[in-house]
């Protein structure tokens, strides 16, 4: 029971090993985090979750796919630095990838997302893959989703995710910090949550907060580690749970 | 503040109205719901359901399109019964409604879902929507998400919303009697649950659980009539709390 | 001999059927239809029709789908009030109709179409579905051609169907008085036919006439009475026609 | 008021000609067309009965696009012989085609169709066209049904078009005669008509009659040339109507 | 050992051709090309040097495909007199060609493209339909990298293909003089090639050059001749290399 | 003058560098590499290739974006290994990469490609995002096509590039030595090249080399870094000559 990566294994390798494995992709996104976190962070982040949480022992082999860095942030193209692939080419990028773990002998793919613009597709490419590849289980989850599952909403008082908000910015601060510019002179806009269990798209609403939300002038290493080791042992334990099935 | 029926209208009453109203759109489907309960169930749910909500006086009009009876189902095709769009186009449908809203003059859509497979498409068209259209609001949600959030997980330790189980057996049961099968001599299957917050989508778990989820024997009118009365009172509310936004 | 809704059966009912039933699916539109007549009016006469006529003894089965209440309508987006697809997505919507009914077992699938904007996407739809499932036969009609095809041109010198015109305006008389407004200070604008055969597509030719074509002043709920039996009668003589076959 | 060729035109001449004139864009298909006819004889029909409509004097000036000598045939594909383009690749030609009229300054476009599976795309394009580009009117025409429209039904005991039956296989002996197998040995087959003003598709029909309709033997080049100056006579006679528009 | 066109044979004679045969398929675009070029040259120069080099004897028969007289063009909208297809269109249009030589039995297609637009869609459906259809080889070249590979680059000091340069002009002016308007008083643009093997699209290139490159003064119908016949004799080497493989 | 990684930077960089700056994407793949190679060799060749070249000075900044990992490579499935997005996906990909590097305020795009199955989609985007996007420039190349531009054919009698061959084979020994499995026992297959200037694709010329060309056991770290340098070169060469316009 190991971890390996796909891309630096041969065919024959992965040939072995897929039938059994679970292949995890992490999917990201490249956008504006505001002006004070790099446009990578969603990439960043879910890389590094899976990356640790894949050491974890779950008596199954884990295949681990190449870090999908782009997303669906077309949302974010008014404040720049937004590299985005439109909700209907994710959802085919996201179809095409669990079509070739099945074509490569794969027979269980876990979505690990860390990007709120990506629901749709993942939904629909989940979906549309089991329809499609019967004999194929097709796993999907926002890691931040697990980690208010185990720890309840709110965990700490701090909106979790937000965008570009203490959460994120604590985790870029924890895992990159030389990429978290200074904070101290722009207060952070208060987020205004919509009704509980109701999802509410505005492109207004993005301008209005200036593309972040809550105080990330609140965020800091060390909450970014605690936060950080939260979000891995909630994907580790989905990871052994799956490993069972 | 009204509640209207937008298939009633002329173009001028619309014209009128449309720039401050909510618009909601109920979806529906149609498949198979086990060998007891109708295959319009999705469809008439959300419709009664919305129906109901929409007498609640929330402040502002409502204007309420004529209900979507398919949705997509394509993993429901091996039981039979079932009219089903494929993801992508009921992805393009519920984004056509929204830019056909938006065309029309309206600036605030609420799509209420009422089968599990259309969350990536409600996700995805309300995410494009959006973008696409700037001054346009386009809220959604799961009725029974709405009833979770407010009452909890397995309310009354019954799965919500399942499929053709207890839940949706007793709604029906509720709401066109008429239409239930005799269930006595179908014992219910048990339905495994994956790890909270992950979804799994897997064309053969269908095929393992016969097509429905836990127990529609327990079904029954007066618990039907209660989930109703609560599924209601939590649109309602929501409802409400948009109208003020 | 019956005839059956679709939603209301039972997968299993269904699955007893099809092979041998016709499927009829009664196609409408949500679309302006002048400052007089309500938007769902090209849906809510095509299913009357559809309803009254399938009570005709045919000597097969008839299951009737539910009503698709959209269709594409963009042409009419400058007047306000209407729901359209897109020509594209409502080609996909029907042909994933009649592949779920191919998939549910059934072999006859009957389009009956209530809006003149369909054609395209009804031509489309039933050629590449009879391509693709072999063994299904797609039949598709206009309700207002076989009442033509039995009557001749311009029946009574009133233009059939036109748009919003008399004669839509009296079958809304006849079936929904109460939606239709008062006509008596509208003068009705002449529409200026093309030459024979020819299809003439051409937006401004729409904003001209204000969205409707002929007198429908002169329209009443009587004279509505005999274009809807004559409707009826007409596609209840195909009916009986394809059950034969 | 002169007939041109698109092709043969420099920019400069298309530019200035364009914006009054009419573009004639014939459309045609190759596919199988029994054991007696060329694989091209719908693109070589129609591209003949524009050629000779578009010399008549109709006061306005007539460009004359390139034949596209493809059509939607996937439903001849089992007998061989068939190039095809797919219902909807076919339609976005034509879109295409229209798009790129408007593009170069036309204002009028007039599909003239010679092949019975083009009729959803070009109701579909035509539509979509008008729709996308206010300014552009685009006509649309099956050639034989501007025959049927002139002169009756069953013309002289004829059924019209059929496929490769005694109108087309005349039609070619007129004007391909070569191009024509001997026919003494086949005895053709009958056609059952569907219901009046139904259209119907299923694959095996054709299968049932080897490809081809009616009485091929019974063709003539006689025939033939009175058919053809009929066809190119009621084309005439749109032309010079529309040129009047 | 013969060549023969598609569009004149029947689907027998098609039927017993096609397993062994190669098909060949022109590709052209109907396209400004200067002030002084008709739009439809490349259909005309690459139908030409197809029909050419198709005489010589390769020990294989050859089946011709109608040309086709459309390509991706939109890039030469801004100047006029264009009928384009998108580059998806383009693509779907030469995917579905080569379906159909499949579906008809062919074996081995040859695209023979004539518009450096159409280079995109020629690889992406070559490489599509080999790995749709097992069994059919697709081989793709544009007839001037033929004539660059034998000849080497410019040569005689002449950019090929250039667009309306002298390059095109001269095969022109062969092919089709009269259709050559004078050019003695527009000098020629000095057209900036980028760096080797790097393909450059930019929107304004071509608006700086007025939409032709280098010195089509300079052409002549004697060059023509000679560009004609080499750009015919590389393309009959490669007919004849496929026909032995 | 400087070398940025996208992914590292705030939107606010990102916003005062782009509408001077060139931004590089490398295009990779992950597909089976024969049984010696890992499947990610093409995404890791042509992102170090790029990261090496990025660094030379240009006279004008470099933005690196993320590479893309995945590309087309459906041709690869049968052997397992293979991370594939479909042709038209990767086309899209490439497409709304561009339009969101337009949308960021880059005016100047240079795709990197590393795998020749893009090469399609790589020319399809590139033309597409040049006509949509006015004002942005679009360069594409294939990186190995700089070295035989620079160095000719075969150069040092490998072919270049092949597929698993000695060359690829080489540059992975060079730049992940640990990653290369055992070739000793494994003679490589003989690669029949096509007529030159003509592209072939076939399903089975794959299947008959067994997925990877000429001979790998021939490669050397040492002539790996030889290519490397050559092919960093050719493209540093070309970045600054783009760096000039």
């Amino acid at each position: 029971m190991t971890t390996y990566r796909w891309a630096e294994l041969t065919r024959e390798r992965l040939g072995a090993l897929l039938p059994q494995a679970w292949v995890v992709l992490p999917v990201g996104a490249t956008e504006q985090h505001g002006p004070h976190l790099p446009t990578g962070t969603d990439a960043l982040v879910v890389d590094a979750v899976v990356a640790a949480a894949a050491t974890t022992p779950t008596g199954r082999d884990l295949v681990v796919a190449p870090t999908l860095p782009f997303g669906a942030s077309d949302h974010h193209f008014p404040f720049g630095g937004t590299l985005s692939l439109r909700v209907e080419t994710m959802t085919e990028v996201l179809l095409d990838l669990a079509r070739s773990v099945h074509a490569a002998g794969g027979r269980r793919l876990f979505v690990v997302n860390g990007h709120g613009g990506n629901r749709g597709p993942c939904h629909s490419a989940a979906q549309r893959a089991a329809t499609a590849h019967p004999g194929l289980r097709v796993a999907y989850a926002d890691y931040w989703e697990l980690l208010l599952a185990d720890a309840g909403p709110d965990p700490g008082g701090t909106p979790v995710p937000g965008h570009a908000g203490a959460f994120e910015t604590s985790l870029v601060a924890h895992l990159r910090p030389e990429l978290v510019c200074d904070l101290s002179d722009r207060p952070g806009p208060a987020a205004a949550p919509g009704p509980r269990a109701v999802t509410v798209h505005e492109q207004e609403s993005w301008t209005r907060i200036d593309g972040f939300t809550d105080r990330p002038a609140t965020a800091g290493a060390d909450a970014g580690r605690q936060w950080f080791d939260a979000c891995v042992a909630a994907l580790a334990a989905r990871l052994t749970a799956l490993a069972r099935s």
